[in-house]
């Protein structure tokens, strides 16, 4: 539910998948395998051999027929193509049970979404600790983004505040924004926003199981 | 990233814009309006009048040239549709921070999705109260499933126990799994499996942010 100008000519609905190719090459990769095929990514991931090698070949062609795909350079090229060759920082305004669940998530480090700031304006929750930082007020947020070059900010507000808080983010400069508020925030030219609503994606499977 | 047989013809892309459809509508019906047309939400939505026409079309003829649709019976077709119109029982598997962070989400039992159980296999987490649920053993999840016959399981832990957490959601019974594990889940049928990885999420982030 992300939307931005694309350059790449990647759809956006890709990007997903080209994440997991990623996960599984690391994989491969550690377990010492070298050469890949489409067909072996496939089995693995329990996806479509012609739908991979399409995905992969919007990134240039990195396979050779009958040979398959060097893991290495492969992996290289992927972690570019996502930008995750590169330490992201990134703020998490909210530190209610999701937003310091957020704050804690190993996977985000491990990818180089590194957390820096913590933020709420509710005075019970500012100063304590989540994760080793100390949740600042909400007040600081325009200038530490500012200050600190941050990029990407995580909202895990209430709807009634996720529209301000953004507002903030932008005037700070951030250039992308994942958030968690079950409410659509502005499009803002030059910042990608990213929109996850959790009570969305079960309804997504209520829609299935209602289905049967 | 969800993947299931589909009987309706609705594409699978669609369904979390029937959701936010559904949201909307339920704010109109609350603010008093009776009749809306598709460029009315689609300026609320700031999406695609033709998309939101196509969308509900998949539903029947729901909307009157000139008249626009009611509100009303749209969000009872689109509640039905959704399955969101009955409650649906779910358990969580994983009572880390993220999973103590969905059990407590306030969203989701306003949307019917009522969580009645909460498992861990850590001693340390099993007896703690979490959302006003005491953590069960994960020992004890399959008959649990099987005797209040809970239909879906979100499973929040770590990618190296999620397959073996969702075998035995299967072999309980459960009917759909959301899995913010990480790791691709075999397909089993009858049983609709929508993973979400909080990772990925960020990297779909940091892939247009790169392409700067």
């Amino acid at each position: 539910m992300g939307r931005s100008a694309d350059q790449t000519g990647v759809p956006q609905i890709a990007v997903p998948r080209l994440a997991r190719y990623l996960r599984l090459l690391h994989r491969l990769d550690k377990e010492g395998v070298a050469r890949v095929s489409s067909r072996e990514l496939a089995d693995r991931l329990g996806a479509n051999a012609a739908q991979i090698r399409k995905d992969l070949s919007y990134f240039g062609e990195f396979g050779v027929r009958g040979v398959g795909y060097d893991v290495k350079f492969l992996l290289s090229e992927l972690s570019r193509c996502l930008g995750i060759d590169r330490d992201w920082s990134m703020v998490i305004v909210g530190a209610g049970q999701l937003g310091s669940a957020l704050a804690r998530h190993r996977g985000f480090r491990d990818e180089g979404f590194n957390c820096v700031g913590v933020f709420d304006r509710d005075g019970g929750t500012v100063g304590k600790k989540v994760a080793g930082l100390t949740v600042r007020p909400i007040e600081q947020l325009v200038d530490f983004i500012r200050e600190n070059a941050v990029q990407i900010a995580v909202v895990s507000v209430p709807a009634e505040s996720a529209v301000e808080v953004a507002a903030l983010a932008v005037e700070g400069g951030i250039r992308g924004i994942l958030s968690f508020a079950p409410v659509r925030l502005p499009a803002t030219p030059g910042v990608f926003i990213h929109e996850l609503d959790l009570s969305t994606e079960l309804m997504v499977l209520g829609f299935y199981l209602s289905q049967e």
